[in-house]
């Protein structure tokens, strides 16, 4: 997936605000469901981030292009695990391992049936 | 009310990204329920922007402190218009008229009830 | 200019934020300056909103595919007008004319050299 | 320090946008400056994220209050750890470590001078 840098991105810093490569991420992530036509907000529930390790190599600024891949760790009953990289021309800039949740629409965790297991390896395997 | 400006709001250009005076607004707007116990989604729907004019007289930048009027300006059978100010050591820099539709959850334009009437009043006037 | 909805750009009323269809605009008149290889950032100064109308008639949810066009209105000695239209299903959903004002990088309103103002008709005429 | 969650910082799931927590303890971070008088950005550098483990514990909804500390956990030559923990009703909803770098105005990592480093501990020891 391919980002543009835009102002809404950036701080007074000169660069990237640091939480908006979180931003950058969970686009990813969603548009992975939307390129199948659907959304990420399933029938029974949908995923929250319960834990998240970030490593920031280097800024991005204004009308950069930044590419991110997802890659598929591992799953276990109610959530799954996936390490995702933002590059710019091709060298890492920021780093990520999210591990996401699959609750309820009133906010309870679940367990992960077949049908949705089998979704988010076609996804994201 | 009283905002601090964050990294968050700035953008490289070293000032408040010009859409973020528009989340300000709104938290006066929202904090104006809050102080109440109440929040701005009531019984039978809430509230949306239908029609924004702004005016941006100067900026500001990290760390300022910024001040925030609110008042009342006129109520239609669905809707209602604010005039919001963002003051910078007393002096203007954002001016907003906005005009907010009443819709139920389903988003379609409802009729304020009476009750609902007389909260944006003493809320707001 | 095609924009999707993510997660960051709704809010808990299960649609679009407002003030986001302004970031929505923002980078589409940022990419008109990105698709030349140059950024808005100009020799002697850059550009920020000095005033803005805007109109909401529709709302985008998650995963919506938004279309935005951008239409040159006119420019003065030290600003420029712009109409932008955000579209969903081919039917407008917002609609904002937004006045442009350059300025030094010390926040000094300048007027446009020649240069300039034939680079602002090259992108947005 | 206390933070009203605002519509702007919830998205579609009815819940505070994971990325937004970063956002909450920058804030805090930021404000330990502004309450001594002065900003982040310092004579000579500033600090930018380098390494960050969050944890997410419990969501939170539009008028929540939060309340949010700052710890210190320790420092390096150019950087310093800071454990932060947000609550909610005395409730520990979201947890924070993060890794700040001192960098040059152009980008490049630099030692804290003792002046640096004595004002970071009083700031947050």
């Amino acid at each position: 997936m391919q980002i543009r840098v835009y102002y809404e991105d950036t701080d007074t810093g000169g660069v990237v605000y640091h939480a908006n490569y979180l931003n950058f991420c969970e686009r990813a992530r969603s548009e992975a469901f939307f390129a199948k036509g659907i959304t990420p907000v399933l029938e029974s529930g949908h995923f929250v981030a319960r834990k998240l390790n970030a490593d920031f190599y280097a800024s991005a600024k204004l009308g950069d292009e930044l590419e991110i891949t997802t890659e598929f760790v591992d799953m276990k009953a109610a959530s799954f695990t996936l390490k995702q990289v933002v590059y710019k021309e091709n060298k890492k800039i920021f780093e990520l391992e999210i591990l996401l949740v699959y609750i309820t629409f009133e906010g309870r965790v679940q367990k992960l049936d077949i049908k949705s297991k089998e979704l988010i390896l076609s996804l994201f395997k």
